[in-house]
């Protein structure tokens, strides 16, 4: 049997300003684990700013989000201008303020956040061709806003839930390592950070998550 | 009982210029997975250089690895040069070029190499009181210069091997998701990628090297 392949949307490198590193490498040690294959993609474009980890403060230089999003993917990732729904089986993605600063504007403007057009555009043309899709800790609010009327979680954060009730689809709460399934719609979700959490509870959300999505696959 | 604290030493954030990330998330996730904890360190230096992930192409900024490497550790990270082997029960040290650039020289003097100050005398400190030390991937060069007559493995690469060995080390060939174990020396060791590895792998890799650490401290 072939292996399945997930398409997994990256955000850059780091939760403040990019992809939330542990989130990520746990869905793709999910991927390889569960005896399926990835390919990664990144917009490639500049991210929205540059912060220090330690201290949250703003630093001037400037950063490209498919670069960095190249560090976690060990250079084996392609920009998301390229990507075609045809060549995978479902796609996923790991949270990290990335997701909501440089996939979206959700960080900045809420419900009424705009989506990267490729972003928008994957999203779309693997759910219309009933191809699963994954979202974890904060990404779950770019699939509310391109898709509306889908069941998912982001955990406990009422502000949150509030939000994707706003945009048009169902909050459902979960605790660490749970996942939350609408199986009409095939998406699958886990809150990760959006919990204070252990990182092999991120491991068990993002495990979850990809079992989930491959039984959708059959 | 107590939970054991490991310290774990970061080299920046990114495999080609820093800490490889996969390895460093695993090895966090193999210590929480275990019911231990962990504080992360790295040096409050510069970074060799910053190359490009895709095209491993050198870029023109300059970054600090302690600053990058907060990015795996979620801002928890402290400078190494306040490390004190008294607040912890052992020390790892995740593999990535930045071990061989920016912890030490290996990249570039092989067996000549020099390392770190700080992290030289977190090793000798950590050895001295009898405790133990793990090392992933190629970041056993660095326990072969600083201690010498100690087993270890970076897999099945003979001029690593050999170099090892000038050392005063000696080299003990493994596989995927295998450890080399120096009981007198309290020492572990595993490959992930020095050889060509999935993500499951390396996390095999990093719970079997934990997992004996934390057999050694009792």
């Amino acid at each position: 049997m072939q292996k399945k392949i997930f398409a997994v949307i990256l955000s850059g490198c780091g939760h403040q300003d990019g992809a939330e590193i542990h989130e990520a490498t746990l869905t793709l040690w999910a991927i390889h684990k569960n005896g399926a294959d990835f390919q990664c993609y990144a917009p490639d474009i500049r991210q929205h700013h540059v912060l220090n980890h330690i201290t949250g403060e703003e630093m001037s230089e400037k950063r490209n989000v498919l670069i960095e999003s190249a560090r976690i993917a060990r250079g084996k990732i392609a920009s998301l201008a390229t990507f075609n729904p045809n060549s995978v089986d479902g796609l996923v993605i790991p949270g990290g303020f990335g997701a909501a600063k440089n996939l979206s504007s959700y960080a900045f403007d809420g419900a009424n956040c705009t989506v990267n057009k490729d972003v928008a555009g994957a999203i779309k043309g693997i759910h219309d061709a009933g191809k699963p899709i994954g979202a974890l800790c904060i990404a779950p609010v770019i699939l509310a806003k391109v898709l509306g009327n889908v069941t998912l979680t982001i955990g406990q954060d009422q502000g949150t839930a509030d939000n994707i009730a706003a945009m048009g689809a169902h909050h459902q709460p979960t605790m660490q390592g749970e996942i939350a399934i609408d199986r009409d719609q095939k998406i699958v979700s886990t809150p990760c950070y959006m919990l204070n959490s252990r990182i092999d509870q991120i491991a068990e959300g993002a495990d979850k998550l990809i079992r989930a999505m491959l039984e959708m696959m059959n």
